[in-house]
């Protein structure tokens, strides 16, 4: 097996110290130590942390991407399971990194959105990505009659998108995965019935 | 009228720089040259920027305080109609001083939890005091049967609070009240019926 390259140790360390210390709280001294390379190696291979930052964003949402694949773009299994197994998915994201990290997305939207307009730009995307799938879940979900047809789906998916981080922001908080269980249990017993 | 102290310039103008630069992106350096004072002020009057940004976040607290008095915990009010005036007061103050900036609560819960203990556990108590106020107008609503008897208030606000905070979170990147003015339209029209 190839060793990994600095820059792909940099990618790999500098998005798990960024994700825990936050845009702003992480130094690029900070992710060449956890990367254990030489800074000029930061410097080689990208122009800035914003540079760096928006790098680590989409190889973050590749994971994601990956999961809306698996889940709500997933025409083999019935709609309103896909958008559980979405939500489980990231519970099980958040126990293993630990509750107290959230999401990235969230938490770039919440700060380097200020200092960043080139990440914000690109947060929109990411969020209109994800509206669309869930978008994409509900209507066949309205087509085979599991919620009802008058279900404005584009309106809802944002609404869920924003719960949802709002959820994981507040699980984040309390450390706990009390908030984002209380979303999943409250959609499912409400809006989506 | 007597003369602002640096104590509370450091205040009124260090809780606007942080509001808008984010607990570790508002430098001590900021936060003295937006006050106009000496750095040697800020030492005299707080022990360390962690002190500091848990004043102005209780600073920043009282005003949402006074909002709840207003609205949410008025009794001379029918019950929906004061949540309905709690969320048109945050999208009045998002208005004001700008959706980019979000709410202080949230942006410290995505960032600065993760740096300060003493803040993480001051807004896990902030969450619960809103979340017992925005229960206790719930509670109101059935008794008056402005929403079904079997609604689970306790439940249900603390969905809305961490929901809203997922819709301020999403107004604030795309710098426009859509995802808020969704989140006010889709409970009203779907959850508070």
């Amino acid at each position: 097996m190839a060793k990994p390259s600095h820059r792909e140790k940099i990618l790999t360390e500098g998005l798990r110290v960024v994700h825990e210390r936050g845009f702003a709280g992480a130094s690029v001294r900070d992710i060449v130590a956890a990367a254990g390379v030489p800074q000029g190696s930061f410097t080689n291979h990208f122009t800035s942390k914003e540079a760096f930052c928006l790098e680590i964003l989409d190889l973050y949402f590749k994971g994601a991407q990956a999961t809306i694949q698996r889940t709500l773009r997933n025409d083999s299994l019935p709609p309103l399971k896909r958008l559980r197994a979405f939500i489980d998915a990231q519970i099980q994201y958040l126990n293993r990194i630990g509750w107290q990290n959230g999401c990235l997305v969230g938490n770039f939207s919440a700060e380097a959105s200020e200092h960043s307009e080139v990440i914000r730009k690109r947060l929109v995307e990411i969020y209109e990505e994800m509206r669309q799938a869930v978008a994409y879940c509900l209507k066949a979900a309205v087509k085979l009659g599991e919620v009802p047809r008058k279900t404005q789906c584009d309106e809802l998916a944002g609404f869920l998108i924003a719960s949802m981080q709002g959820a994981i922001l507040l699980s984040k908080t309390e450390r706990n995965s009390v908030p984002l269980e209380r979303f999943k249990h409250l959609i499912f017993s409400t809006l989506l019935r």
